[in-house]
């Protein structure tokens, strides 16, 4: 089922999309049933498909991306948090501060929760706090990173985080291609089987420190190939069975 | 004008409190008006008197603290940001999680947003933007903290930002003492005026990074003096004309 919100009819909705048609549900977080069809697809606007609580990232969790730099595979996730406040939806525009020089896409798969989860008993709780799947964009200043040391400052811009465009909630999210075009060209190309913590082991992880809530995003890391935005340029995050996320590039 | 949360017969409501006793108001962001009197406050439990769609932080904000470290002064604010899930209010656990032999103390002031703001063109603009200042304990697992490069883990453990009890409008953040307590024994001691980067710059700042959005929470750094916190430990945090932030810690 792919779950989305959609401003359709001066309206504000939560839909489920099924060959290019909207059904609005009154929730994805309780019972995800469906009250009416409400329109195409296409009278509607894409919205952001959840505004989180909160978004926790994961730094350098692709094997091939750790290889590709030289590093050693981290023991643990490296965490970071970016702010809601960051959250763009598809085809909106990723705004390019005057701030940095060097503002690089990093495609990623986000994990969105379902139920509340804080230090899970077993699987099955990991498995049940999952709504589903979407593609995210952690933009990042990596000439601000560099200087600051944290990471906070380069990763928390407005429109810093394209999400979309749906959630898909009936996949295996470990063996997925992932791919960034920048202008049509792919820049970046990967599996998420080259995970180094998947999905479950990062609710795991991240749920042993912090009480993870219905709405809540984690982005899993972003494969090899980051490279540069500029003015003008279309950007294209790409997750098999999930969908397209594009968004233009424009500066402050 | 003290501003809070309460839970007082059986409802939750904000409220303005004068002599002990509690005044309801609809909300802190648009007029400030009072509803009526609901009670007293020892007939309520003070609840976090906000619930921030963020909270940034700064770290390394007071002269007398990077001197005592021999740092440099920093030339830019470094931010690092908490989840909302880590909020507790006054008088509540700290509870100290198992993954850390060295969970420390941050005693600090914080503002309070009131109006949203990016990239302010005047003064006018951020001193409008403030709702007030509050108490904050920026609770970090220092072992993670240095272990991990990124200050995220060690500083997101739930129940690791206690804020409160009250948010202050009608204060001059620029010559506070401030004051840390160990179970009566006062092991933190500064004045606001020791800011590197005082109230407004760090709006300043900040809300060029990212929009602050009501109910945001600016944590604005510690003076010297931190260290450990143990069970059963009584931490207090207080800042001049604001008041006195109580916690309690219980390990999981």
């Amino acid at each position: 089922m792919k779950i989305g919100r959609f401003k359709i009819k001066e309206k504000i909705i939560w839909g489920v999309v099924k060959k290019n048609k909207i059904f609005e549900i009154i929730s994805p977080f309780e019972k995800q049933e469906i009250i009416k069809e409400i329109g195409n697809l296409n009278e509607a606007k894409i919205l952001p498909p959840i505004l989180p609580s909160k978004i926790i990232a994961v730094g350098l969790n692709y094997r091939d991306h750790a290889e590709e730099l030289g590093m050693k595979i981290p023991k643990e996730p490296i965490l970071f948090l970016k702010p809601p406040s960051a959250i763009i939806g598809p085809d909106e525009f990723i705004i390019l501060p005057p701030e940095s020089k060097e503002i690089h896409y990093e495609g990623e798969m986000a994990v969105v929760i379902k139920k509340p989860i804080y230090r899970p008993k077993n699987f099955k709780e990991i498995e049940e706090a999952i709504l589903g799947y979407t593609c995210f964009n952690d933009v990042t200043a990596r000439d601000i990173q560099k200087r600051d040391g944290q990471w906070t400052r380069s990763k928390s811009f407005d429109t810093f985080a394209p999400i979309g465009p749906f959630i898909e909630t009936e996949i295996d999210p470990n063996n997925l291609l992932i791919e960034t075009y920048i202008n049509e060209k792919v820049v970046q190309r990967s599996n998420t089987k080259e995970l180094i913590f998947n999905v479950f082991e990062l609710i795991k992880f991240i749920s042993h420190i912090m009480t993870l809530l219905p709405g809540d995003v984690i982005a899993t890391g972003t494969p090899p190939g980051v490279g540069s935005l500029k003015e003008g340029d279309i950007v294209k995050v790409y997750v098999e069975k999930i969908g397209i996320l594009r968004n233009f590039c424009k500066t402050l």
